[in-house]
Order: C-alpha cells, then sequence, then structure tokens
C-alpha cells in the first residue's frame, strides 16, 4: 500500500511508460514539455522516470538522458522506482495484461488505454484493483480524445441510461464518409485510408466491425452496471456497403454509419455492432471523417452527444494524461462505475428479438412475378413497408449467376421483428425470383 | 474541518437543499428515489436531511416527513445537521451568496447551479473554499445536463485551449431554429416561447445575451486559467435578427445561432457573445432547438462538441448529482481548475481588434450611386467582398424615414478587421445613400 499513499501526497509523482509508440512518445513529450503548467495545475510534479520499449536509439523527440530503461514491462510495472504505470503496449493478452496485472497486484495505479484488454479482462482487474487499493484509469481506451470514460463513471448523476450508441472507428467512419461524398467505391477508399496510415495492413479488425465491438463492451458494462461481455456482440462490418446502398440511403434521407449500439431491451440487453441507416437529419449524421462521436440517452438527461477525435496521439496522450491528473490528485472512483460485486451478470438480448426498422436490397430476376412474390411473403409476415423502390440506375449487377437478368428492388420497412424479417426473406429466396443474398441494413431511430 | 473529514467517510452523507424549484424539487426526488441504486454506486447513503424553501405546504412530489425545514437558507448552509449544501436559490447576490459563502467559511462543500453567482463571485468564493478545504461544485450552472465543467477541469488532460464556444441559452436557440424553420418573426417566436414555458416574462436576459455571457465567463476562467471577468465580455442578443437575415444566411450556406465564443488572441482573451453566422456544415448547426452544444479547440484534441439539454428539472439535478458524488466519493479539484493563487489576470482582447468575416445588411437608397458609394467605401477600406447580394425579395422596408424608395444589399466580408468594418460603415453613412442602422451579424469560421 505503499504506493497509494505516494499518490495523495504532494511529492512528485513519478511515472513509468511501457510502449513508446505514438501514444505513448507523445504522452512522454507533453509531460517533459508541459510540466510546469501541470504542476502549477497539480501543486505536484509529474515526472517520468522509466519507460519500456522494443528499440532504445530510435528518436521520439523525448529527452531519455533520465530514463531509467526497462526490457521487460512485467519488471517496470512492478519496480518501486515508479508511482503508476501506464500501458500502451496494446494487445489483449501477453505482455500488457502480465504487466497490468503486476502492477495492480502491488497496488500500483495503472493508466491504460488498451481496449482489447479492457474488454476482455476488464472484471478481474477491476477486482484485483479493489483488493489492492490501487485506482485503474482507461479513458483512452475508448474514443480517443473524447472523455466518455469520465462521463460515464462520474459525470451522469443518477442518470439511468437506456441507449448508448456511437460512431467510435475511425477506419469505417473514413471509408463511409467517402463513399458517400465522393461516389467511389469500399475498395478504393480503403486503400487510401491505408495509404494515410488510417487503416492497417489488415484492416479485417476495423472494417470487420471487431475493435467497434471492444469499445462497445466497456461503454456497456459502464452504462448498464453489468459485465462486460465481448463475446455476446452481434458484429456485422462494412464490407458488403455498395454505392447503390448508399445512394439509395441518401436518397431516402439517411447516411450509412458503423454504429455501436447497446440498449436495454425487456429480454436484457442487446449489443449490437453493424452498418446502420441514420437520418441526415440526426446528430450523429454530421460526425465524419475520421471523427468519433459517443451519444448516451439517459431517462433524467434525454440524449448526450460527445464528439471529437478518436484517436491519433495527441487526442489519445490528453485521454491518458486526464486519468493520470486524478490518480494524482488522489481522486478515486471504481474502474467499472461500480464496486465489481455490484456489476449484474449480462443478460443478452437474443438479437432475433431485435425490433426495428430494416433496409433491404435484393436482386431480382427480371421476369413477372417477382414483385408480387416479395410483396405478398412481406405482407403475409405482417411486414408494413414504408418505401419500395426499384430504378434502372440501382442495377448492382445485370445478371444473375444463371445468367438471368435482374434488377434491384429496395424495400424500407417499418419497424419489426428482426427474426420475422428473416423468415420472410428465406421464404422470398424459396420462391426463386431472388439471385444472390440480399442486402439488409438495420434502421435505427435516432 | 469536521465537514470535510465527515464526506470522506462511508458514512451517510446528508445534504440541505436550499430552493425548492424545479430542480430542487426534482433533485429531492431522484435522491429519494434511487437512493438504493446510488448506495451501491458509492458505497454510502445519500440522504437529504434538511431543506429550505419559501411554502412549505405546496406539494412538490417529495417526502417531507423526515425532512429538518429551515427559513433561513444561511442558517441551514451553517447547520451542523448537514454534510454538504445545495444551493438553487438564484440571483448572483442576496441569499444565495450569503448562504454559499456561508457554508464554506465552516468548510462545509457546496453544490450550486448558479451562473450569475459564479460569474460574479467565483474567484472569492473558490478562495474561501480553498482556505476552509471544502469543496465546490458548479457542473449545472452552465449547459445544464452537458457535463462540461467536468470535462474542463478534469477531462482534457493538459490540452491548452485555443478557442471555446457554444449555445448556452435554451430560449434564444429555441426562437432561431422555429425562425429558421418556419419564417416566423422574432417576436411570434418569442411569444410562443413564453407560453411554453421557455422564456420569461421579461425576456432581456436570455435573448439580450447576458444569460450566455454569465456561463461564457466561467468557462473562459476554466480554459485559460484566468480570472472570471463577466463585465469583459462584448454582448449582443438576438432581438434585431430579422428574417431577411436568416433568409439570406441560409441561402449562402449559413444558419444564424446565438454564440459565446472565448479565445485566445495577440491581445489577450477575446470574449464575446453575439448572433453569429455558422456554416451549415458545421456540428454546431446541427443543434437545434432548446439543446445547447460546447465546443472545446485544444491543441491536443482538436475539437470537441459536447451537446444535450441545457436545462430542465432532471438535466440539471443530474448535474447537481454528479457534484454530490465527486464530494461523497472524497474526490477533489479546485474549482476553478487550478489554485485561485494561478489564477492569471484577465487581459481583454478589444472588440475593435476582433478579426472575421461580416454579414452586413443595409438599406440603400433606391438612387443612382448607392452601390458604387458602398462598394467604393470597402475597396478603400481594403475590405475583400466575399459576396454581394441584392434582390427585391430582400426588402426589409419599402421605404425610408425620408420617404425615399429603398433596396436591401448584403454584403459578405472576407476576414477583416472590427475596428475596419465599423470605420467603413460610419464612411458609407456619411455619404447618404443608406438609410437606418446598419445590420451586422458575425461570421464565425469553425
Amino acid at each position: 500500500m505503499q504506493e497509494h499513499a505516494d499518490t495523495q501526497s504532494s511529492a512528485p509523482l513519478r511515472i513509468g511508460v511501457a510502449g513508446l509508440g505514438n501514444v505513448g512518445a507523445t504522452l512522454v513529450r507533453i509531460i517533459q514539455k508541459d510540466g510546469l503548467e501541470l504542476t502549477r495545475k497539480l501543486g505536484r510534479k509529474l515526472v517520468v522516470t522509466a519507460v519500456c520499449a522494443r528499440s532504445r536509439s530510435r528518436d521520439r523527440g523525448i529527452e531519455t538522458a533520465e530514463l531509467e530503461w526497462f526490457d521487460d514491462p512485467v519488471a517496470l510495472a512492478k519496480s518501486d522506482s515508479i508511482d503508476l504505470f501506464v500501458e500502451l503496449i496494446g494487445g489483449e493478452d501477453g505482455p500488457a495484461l502480465a504487466a497490468v496485472k503486476a502492477a495492480l497486484e502491488v497496488g500500483r495505479p495503472v493508466v491504460t488505454a488498451n481496449k482489447a484488454l479492457l474488454a476482455r479482462h476488464g472484471v478481474a482487474l477491476a477486482r484485483i484493483a479493489e483488493e489492492s487499493g490501487a485506482q485503474l484509469g482507461f479513458e483512452a481506451a475508448v474514443a480517443g480524445g473524447i472523455p466518455v470514460i469520465k462521463t460515464l463513471r462520474e459525470g451522469l448523476g443518477s442518470a439511468r441510461i437506456a441507449r448508448v450508441y456511437g460512431i467510435m472507428n475511425g477506419t469505417c467512419n473514413y471509408i463511409l464518409t467517402r463513399m458517400g461524398n465522393e461516389g467511389i467505391s469500399f475498395e478504393e477508399c480503403l486503400r487510401d485510408a491505408q495509404k494515410l496510415g488510417y487503416a492497417e495492413a489488415d484492416p479485417t479488425f476495423d472494417v470487420g466491425g471487431f475493435d467497434t465491438a471492444h469499445k462497445l463492451a466497456i461503454l456497456a458494462s459502464l452504462c448498464f452496471g453489468c459485465e462486460i461481455a465481448p463475446d455476446e456482440i452481434f458484429v456485422e462490418g462494412i464490407t458488403s456497403i455498395s454505392q447503390a446502398d448508399i445512394k439509395v440511403a441518401g436518397d431516402l434521407g439517411y447516411k450509412i454509419k458503423l454504429l455501436g449500439i447497446a440498449q436495454r431491451s425487456a429480454d436484457g440487453i442487446e449489443q449490437r455492432v453493424h452498418p446502420t441507416l441514420v437520418p441526415k437529419t440526426s446528430a450523429i449524421a454530421g460526425v465524419d471523417g475520421v471523427l468519433n462521436a459517443v451519444a448516451l440517452e439517459t431517462d433524467h438527461v434525454h440524449e448526450l452527444l460527445l464528439a471529437g477525435p478518436g484517436a491519433g496521439g495527441p487526442p489519445t496522450a490528453s485521454s491518458v494524461l486526464s486519468d493520470i491528473l486524478d490518480i494524482a490528485r488522489g481522486n478515486r472512483v471504481p474502474p467499472l462505475g461500480v464496486p465489481t460485486a455490484e456489476l449484474i451478470p449480462y443478460r443478452q438480448a437474443p438479437m432475433r428479438a431485435h425490433q426495428g426498422g430494416y433496409y433491404i436490397r435484393l436482386n431480382a430476376k427480371d421476369i413477372p412475378g417477382a414483385l408480387a412474390s416479395i410483396a405478398s411473403r412481406m405482407g403475409a409476415a405482417g411486414i408494413s413497408l414504408e418505401s419500395v423502390i426499384q430504378r434502372p440506375d440501382l442495377r448492382v449487377t445485370d445478371t444473375g449467376s444463371d445468367g438471368s437478368k435482374t434488377r434491384t428492388i429496395v424495400l424500407l420497412t417499418h419497424s419489426t421483428m428482426e427474426a420475422t424479417v428473416r423468415e420472410a426473406l428465406a421464404q422470398i429466396a424459396s420462391d426463386g425470383f431472388i439471385v444472390g443474398e440480399p442486402q439488409l441494413i438495420r434502421i435505427e431511430t435516432l
């Protein structure tokens, strides 16, 4: 408990940083450069005394003369030469997990930007932190520079949250924004995103929706006081979104965004990540490019929207630093908002019970009876249609796999149940009038 | 210092509430209703034990049986029967000031929603709080349910703020939104706002911009680490905004919003409240109706936008409660973000040195030479024009006071200095071709 006492004193706070990539190096630079300003604010000094990184020789624009170097992040985490451990290594297991655990176990406060680690081990780590009396900050883990963790843990009083949704992956939002503005394909946008450093060489983690799912799992726990359940999330990425989808959605007054959404329902908590039709007039529709945004719908506050940079060295380092400042002040809040013993088990609301509107794009064979089959199956299922659109310019493929000509039909349904829509689509497929898989995009009422 | 010790214990936190209007009654109801949930979160009980209000008999939907009633807020503030004092009386002086001072002087933490009090006496109150070791929370004082104070005091790490701007008065935003959507006059919108309870019988404080100025003064202090200077703010209200202004601005791609803006400039800090042309594509342009929003532009985080309800019982009470929870946890942060001794004096950047674009609407006499006079005076002043619009449908008044026919001319300037624009307008007036006062609205680059 020596470390805990140290964090409340007015002695300099000695910080150890593991991982000197973009965020880590930026953090060290800020603390070295703005030290005086921070001291003025805090009444105590912040000083990075030790670091751990693969290369000691790389020029990162930081002062290294007075730094103690570690090769092993666990050794740094446990070292008595630091009062606070910052984990910026990344990865849900391996050295990041080992080091964070080691620090918390000796009662040393930890700040991390690692969403995968939190999503996977957040409850276990919060429990260790509680037992040893250490603090655990992770503002930077969700939506980079947007203080959404602090807002959820501390800022909303007693407000009970009904739904949280957000754009939490800059890569996907960049791609969808450019597809919308410039009429170019997913593949072309992705290539540009890779060139600009917005997307990884293997983009699956981003464009497949998994990165958003990690962040959503953390938010859902904070919003609903439940355990973190990253494996219970329905996840669909953006790879199937075509120009036709963006164009028709636009004509109907919608934009397509990759949203992570968690909401209370009668059956439990729904957690889902999928491309979503959002009304152009909604605030979140205006969040474009690499920007992120999180909306919180509460009983008391109605809706709160936080928008800003979701990634990048300076915004992320700024969030890491806000956690460091809280710890330096001796301020404490349970890592997941409530003590871990008070977390309720996560009860998954099944996706087939999801209620909402649907955008459906079908390739129908260009023969008599096709539209009648589609319309009568939807009618029989009790699905009420808001719009039906068939236009020559929406043809996605001219011919089906069997060589027949096809035409593109888009349906917008009123609110219905996911299971009902899927059943109706299976029946439409069995009628033999459509070619290929239907495109199905959920509409969110905002 | 007995009270300070109490706030860090796990004993129930006894709360005294002065002022049981909408916000006060809602707060008491929430604490009474959600007590168990709050205890689960905090590990300690919150209980409202004492109140002070004019009428004891009015039905406010709260349990009154166990409440101790005070007639004098100062007596409540000083009473040893409470651990925390909540001031919801309102007013910048009088009983609110006396009670808050009394509580802080005996070391009792205070939470208030009173922007006028904070704008006027914030530094003095923060100093008393520092001396006695009491906390002072005022999340609800700016932008109701939006946690902008917490974000500025704690959430932005070391980020240095370059500009803060926001829509901080729901009455004005409601009026401007309806004028824009429905094409009706300021007067008609104001009457409706009054009917709906969004505007006071005497609306001057809201529509004159003074309410926004109070909030801006508080934000500017938190953003720039300077003393609060409510009297150094340039304030213009929205009463002169006509349908013609909204229409032309709309045609040119702008909306008109009442913004409070504070920014660093070479000359010091500019604080100004005025109707503003904002690009329709900007995030803040989408904040309509009674909603509020605050945007923070920092070196590190680029821009952060927080949008949500700026008033109303539940959102405001939720913000009051978030301050109460921080205090119940024993968390501490200097009221103005830095210790008062570290606040720098406020250095006002003069409005005449303001740089920006201008929208200018003139009533020119319908005689040869009018436009030439205007254009040559602007050119001679070195003011470059982005747009010049003269259309028959923009005629605001058909005849000048001298009976001559007039036509409306709108100019949009590129960025220039306020003093230069004012000088050019004075010269144009002296040429005798215009009738009445020119309308001048600043354009903000967002």
